[in-house]
């Protein structure tokens, strides 16, 4: 078993290793070149017809990719600690909160890096416009992330998840092209210190 | 218990009752107006702070969001005929199936929707380069589609799972805001044929 990576700061292959390290399982990487075009080889698209980064590589050559469908793998594998939640409700109000990451705070922040970023300029065909207009869309989703963390210690409520590694992932990305947390979110940044404290972070 | 509801097209709630349908579960459903913009109320921002349908509002007030974490809520509460799959690989390949084509598929058609259809230019500020744009990569998602699905009856393998249902309701939007799928993909077309069969797709 090893798992095809690009290593920081990119937020996907991330979010798999801080799940591992959260459950205490160690698995090979293998690194995949962006700068040299690996991931789009058909070698590797052969393990991953999107050509994107992770893919997991069991010992029968099956092929998992999408990094949340990788950790669902290992969470069915070792259940504990439960970081998809245990209950139907839990379960319910962990996906909710992973997928509100994904769609209203990492969707604009992805639009930012594909479409207004210089390093990404050369790669993609850019719509500037729109991708300058995300940045206000990516900082008015900390804000309501920051007034949903009042209350409580982590992102779906009293215990840790995948929404928090979901979380951690895209903030730091989003520091990473320039968009920082708004001053005035103090439930954002104490969640954040607190999440970056734990051993996981940095994997 | 009760579901918020905004009727045909909206591919979201549609995702939540094809879903309940295939279990045989019954839930009340309570409309929201769009056009009078219901969803963006106070009253209804207590139950989704995003402002999006559907919601799932339990009998102790409770309420989950996100159409596919509301399914997972009733696949804990009935597992069966399982839609999210049983053994950790199929629960891996069926998320990651149910991904591509929220991100790969939905995504695209989402953006031509958001900012390139008249319909939506009163609601939203819209980017037309970025939509129009998008129209080619929706197209080009569905032959890639078209090229996965060969050699298998459903999206994520040899039975019916919510990556065919979440596949079901994206290409049913899409053909809403005009985008057909392509004359040449032939499995994706008897792929949709076979899936608009089951009585669930009424729902």
């Amino acid at each position: 078993m090893k798992i095809y990576d690009v290593g920081m700061p990119a937020p996907n292959p991330r979010r798999v290793r801080i799940f591992l390290a959260e459950k205490g399982i160690e698995v090979d990487y293998e690194p995949i070149s962006l700068l040299k075009g690996e991931h789009k080889a058909p070698e590797f698209k052969e393990k991953n017809s999107l050509g994107q980064v992770p893919v997991l590589e069991l010992d029968d050559g099956t092929h998992i990719s999408e990094s949340i469908s990788i950790c669902r793998y290992f969470e069915a594998l070792h259940p504990e600690p439960p970081l998809f939640g245990k209950t139907p409700l839990e379960v319910a109000r962990i996906d909710m909160w992973n997928r509100r990451i994904e769609f209203a705070v990492m969707g604009p922040i992805g639009n930012v890096w594909r479409h207004a970023d210089a390093r990404t300029s050369k790669i993609v065909k850019q719509f500037r416009d729109f991708g300058e207009a995300n940045r206000d869309t990516a900082f008015n989703a900390m804000r309501w992330l920051d007034r949903e963390l009042a209350g409580h210690d982590f992102v779906a409520g009293a215990n840790f998840s995948v929404a928090d590694i979901s979380a951690l992932c895209t903030i730091d990305f989003g520091r990473f092209i320039g968009l920082e947390i708004p001053a005035e979110c103090a439930n954002l940044k104490s969640w954040h210190e607190r999440v970056s404290a734990r051993p996981s972070a940095a994997a």
